[in-house]
C-alpha cells in the first residue's frame, strides 16, 4: 500500500503516531540515569540514541518537548553528567516502567526497583543491572524548532561493561551482551546476529568477517 | 571493566572508533535514496537515523562530516527530496556495499544491483527490493559544530509497505517485514520480539499486551 501525506494527516492521532513511531525502524533504546541538585536520582527510558561520532566520542539522544518530559533534561542541564545503561530482559519491565509520568520528588529507580550504581568522580547515577553503560558530559543541547525537541549532546566520559562481550577489534557484541532494542513506544526485541562484513570499497565484492 | 576517558584516549584509532560505535546500541538501518539535477540516482546506507516526532511527523539522520559523505547530503540541499528504505536479510550484502566510495558519477544502484522505482509527483527513488520505505521533504538541516556533523530533519510525505505488516492499531510489525538492525559500521542483525507493554502508569504494574 501506498499511504500519503492527505491519508496520513486523516488518521486517528494514536493510529497516526503508533505507524510513525514504528516507521524508522529498530531503536537504540536505554535507561538515561541523572541527579538533581537535591541529591534525588532520576531515571527515564529513551529509544532515541544515537552515535554522533568516534573522535570525539560523541552520543546524541532526542528530549521530547520540555513540557513532556521536563526531569531528565532538567537535570542534565543542572549538572552536566547523566548515564545511559543497556537494558536487558530481564528487566524491561522495570525500564518500560520509568516511562510512567512520576512526579520530580519520586525517583523511578525506587519506584520500578532498579538500583542507582556510583563510580568514583562522577554523580549521575548507573543502572547497577545493567551489563553495558557509559557516563556522559553534556556538550551542547540543540533545539529543534520545528516540533520543540532538543538533540541533547554528550562525550563520553567514561564505560562499563562485562569484559567477554569485548572483541579483539574494539567491537562491543551486544549480542552476547543480551541489549535489547525497541520500535514504536511499547515493543522490545533481542537480535539475531547475519553478518559482519569487511570494509567495503568499489568494484569488490563484499566479504563476510568469519567470528 | 571501567574504561576511563584517559584510556579511551590511547588507544588505537580504529579499536576506539570500533568500540564508540557499537555502545550506543543497535541501529536504525536504511538506505537513503537521492538524485541530483542532472538526474543520477544515488543511494547510500545510514546507521544513524532517529524519528523526532508524529504530529508533525518528522524523521532525521546524521549526516557525516561533508567531506567524508559529501553525495547525499548535496543532493538533498540540491532537490529537498529522499526516500529512506528499510533492508532486508535478502538483501544486506548489497545495501553494505553503497558504502563504498563511488565517484559522483556512478550511481550505487547500478553498482551494486539494487533497482530504482519512483512514485508520482516524488522525484527522488526508492528501493524497489525494500519492502518498507517512505519519502522525505527536506525540514532542516542541523549543524552539530563539535565535530562537523549534522542532523538532517525530513518530513514524512508518503510511505509505502506491504499491507499485512500493518496492524490493527497502526504499529507496522518491522519483525514480520523482517527489517534488519546493525550495529558498529559492519554488523548486520534480525529480531526476535520479547514483549510488547501497555501505556506505564504510576502505581500500576505493566501489563504486557498480548497479539
Amino acid at each position: 500500500m501506498l499511504v500519503k501525506l492527505s491519508t496520513l494527516d486523516s488518521w486517528e492521532r494514536f493510529y497516526r503516531s503508533n505507524f510513525i513511531n514504528s516507521l524508522t525502524g529498530f531503536k537504540s533504546t536505554g535507561l538515561i540515569g541523572t541527579i538533581n541538585h537535591h541529591g534525588k536520582t532520576n531515571l527515564g527510558i529513551f529509544s532515541s540514541i544515537v552515535h554522533l561520532g568516534s573522535d570525539p566520542s560523541l552520543v546524541g539522544y532526542i528530549n521530547r518537548p520540555r513540557k513532556a518530559a521536563p526531569h531528565t533534561l532538567a537535570n542534565i542541564e543542572s549538572t552536566g553528567s547523566y548515564t545511559i545503561n543497556h537494558i536487558l530482559p530481564s528487566f524491561i519491565e522495570k525500564a518500560h516502567q520509568t516511562s510512567a509520568k512520576y512526579p520530580e520528588t519520586v525517583s523511578e529507580f525506587e519506584e520500578v526497583g532498579l538500583t542507582p550504581h556510583f563510580i568514583e568522580d562522577f554523580p549521575a547515577p548507573f543502572v547497577r543491572e545493567s551489563l553495558v553503560k557509559y557516563a556522559l558530559t553534556l556538550q551542547e543541547i540543540l533545539p529543534i524548532r520545528t516540533n520543540d525537541t532538543y538533540l541533547v549532546i554528550g562525550k563520553i566520559n567514561a564505560v562499563q561493561l562485562e569484559d567477554d562481550f569485548l572483541l579483539q577489534d574494539g567491537f562491543i557484541d551486544l549480542h552476547k551482551a543480551g541489549s535489547v532494542c525497541s520500535n514504536g513506544t511499547d515493543h522490545y526485541y533481542k537480535t539475531v546476529p547475519l553478518a559482519r562484513f569487511k570494509y567495503a570499497k568499489p568494484g569488490i565484492k563484499p566479504k563476510i568477517i568469519e567470528k
